[in-house]
């Protein structure tokens, strides 16, 4: 019988979020689960990282399900980090992040503190995907994505990924018609800050907005989204413009 | 006489940082400056926004040469959408970012705070440049970098940029020989933690960790610095991996 797959797993809305529980019961029948997740919400945090401030870690034990189970005050890539070189001491087989409680489509993945997680994974060579569902709340529903997460992972695990790119998965909010493989809408937001006045008298913003999406293409993710299908982004983490370097080239800085 | 170009400033090592002074205080011999900037400290905050919480903002003056300036008490991305949104109320001519203490080549320009508010405002359409030097230190000296600083400022001001593309752009601590247009270096981390014990005495841990810079191309961000040079690569928000879009559509996630 072949050995199981140690699967990470992680999120950015913490470690008791409705999401995180749903993936860890449905990738424990594909694998060992070992969860290093944020002992409170990460959202939004994207990429970033505690580098001026300790980190605190918490054995816990809410998943019954999962082999190994640690909080950490930190963010989700702070979880890989730690999960990978501290915890397990090993890379994992896969790295999965979510299920995200909202979008992680098109611009959104830039923020997304649940994908940062999975370009963390990525970057220390591990395959790794990033679940998302089109549903804020923290009831959200999960079943019509149990199929087709246990598809990608299967698929993840059995043909690998190239070492420089990750998957980002986002679902409808109910109903799932099945899978595209998209590229990341050009989308964005018109901010909208809400002026209030806090307890004290003192003004305070809070940011909203707008999404913008002039993105008429029908390989968007947003397109496979609006017409409910779960969309996969292929996602790479090198940010080098490579068409645009031998325009640049002829700028002369030096002059 | 052509009208003085609007210059936003910003940054992640917060307004108080000699960096940002310096940039302020160069950026003002070319157009008005607007500085919108961390009230503390936000390194390694990459493109993260505050969504959860409300933000703070307070008018100063501490650098007087500024037109504008305000610090916020979010991450340098909720700074580019406060200060264009709320403030400004209107596009400035070209947003800048630092001088960040510290590098942001390579792998390191993911988690960047600087970097991560060149992009939010390279998606709100403004041409924008993050601006680092190879040291740490509060005292690291800036009188190397100013020439071409300008240079480049000029050049974005006149040429303009794709409207999907922003500059990252790197110094050597000290002399630097002329700028190279490259690509970001192939690199990662080996993270080791500190452990250690609080006044309490409970354990926490602190990020540290090796650079890994096995990429021997003569083509990275990494090898021009690491020869004197200052660094300038293109970079992207659209993460998508498009060579890979048609391998992973072969893959059959509904069956």
């Amino acid at each position: 019988m072949a050995k199981r797959p140690l699967i990470l797993v992680t999120n950015d809305d913490g470690i008791n979020a409705p999401g995180l529980k749903y993936l860890v019961n449905i990738v424990s029948l594909i694998g060992d689960v070992a969860i290093v997740a944020p002992d409170s919400p990460k959202s939004a945090t994207s990429q970033a990282i505690t580098i001026n401030s300790p980190l605190y870690v918490s054995k816990v034990n809410n998943h019954s399900i999962a082999k190994l189970e640690y909080q950490l005050s930190g963010t989700p890539a702070d979880c890989i980090k730690f999960g990978v070189n501290e915890i397990l001491q090993k890379k994992p087989d896969i790295c999965v992040s979510g299920i995200n409680h909202g979008s992680n489509s098109s611009v959104n993945v830039l923020y997304s503190g649940t994908v940062g997680a999975a370009i963390e994974a990525g970057i220390q060579g591990i395959p790794a995907v990033g679940f998302s569902v089109l549903d804020y709340r923290w009831d959200a529903k999960f079943d019509h994505m149990k199929k087709i997460i246990l598809s990608i992972i299967h698929k993840v695990i059995k043909n690998k990924l190239p070492s420089n790119i990750i998957l980002n998965v986002n679902f409808p909010k109910s109903k799932v018609k099945g899978v595209k493989v998209c590229r990341q809408a050009n989308t964005h937001w018109e901010e909208k800050f809400w002026k209030r006045k806090n307890p004290m008298g003192k003004d305070y913003y809070w940011l909203t907005g707008d999404f913008i999406d002039n993105d008429k293409s029908n390989e968007t993710d947003e397109y496979a989204l609006k017409n409910g299908y779960a969309s996969i982004v292929p996602i790479k983490f090198d940010l080098t413009a490579k068409d645009y370097i031998q325009t640049l080239k002829k700028w002369d800085f030096n002059e």
